[in-house]
């Protein structure tokens, strides 16, 4: 496994509008891109810090992970996702560790990503994601 | 405000011991560190990934407030920390923008560091740290 940095870190909102004030007006971050990601129902706000991303995270619908997310915790930090040089790679060697995968094979992200998620049952309870640029 | 990286995330584990394995064996992060902090009633175990310090805290008394973080919410990413070039200049700056603040002055954390915390009621939700070395 050779990991890089931490890509971004996903923070589940309520309201993107709501909170970009905070991060740009109090943090000084600067929110580059908003995308609506249609197949997770979220719309999704990017700031940068350092090697890493802020995506602030709001659900466009009730059945939406991060609504369900926001309604069990509460608004805060959803999930952590590390920079691998292949995806794929990486999911094979995760696995033949014996941990769980909540995605077999990459698949698209949000910023042209390929991305993949581990489950949280192998991963000490941080919902975990690789990523990679290729 | 001038936040340079992400100078550490906090993750509450229930065993350092437990979780070291997945992090150390799957991930190939490396434990550098292992301290107790006393007056957080914490063993905290770092690791280093680009730029960004990952903190395991595991607490030592059920007076902990990671204890009693992990009893309300589970384990997870507890709290995520910013380096800034001066804690007080950073605090006085956000305060004078309605920030409220868990901490009104610096205080020492591990590694010798100067922390202080920001109230989640004005971080939507995301409890922050600021920390600098000087």
């Amino acid at each position: 496994m050779n990991i890089s940095h931490i890509e971004h870190l996903g923070i589940a909102v309520k309201s993107i509008e709501a909170c970009l004030p905070y991060y740009e007006q109090v943090l000084g971050l600067k929110c580059y891109n908003i995308e609506v990601v249609e197949d997770q129902k979220v719309k999704t706000a990017f700031l940068k810090v350092g090697q890493t991303k802020i995506e602030l995270l709001e659900p466009t619908s009730e059945e939406s992970t991060i609504a369900k997310f926001i309604e069990k915790k509460g608004e805060g930090i959803h999930h952590i996702a590390f920079a691998v040089p292949d995806v794929a790679e990486a999911l094979a060697e995760v696995e033949s560790k014996g941990v769980q995968l909540i995605d077999k094979v990459p698949r698209g992200g949000a910023e042209g990503l390929n991305i993949a998620f581990l489950h949280p049952k192998s991963t000490c309870s941080v919902l975990t994601e690789f990523c990679d640029n290729k």
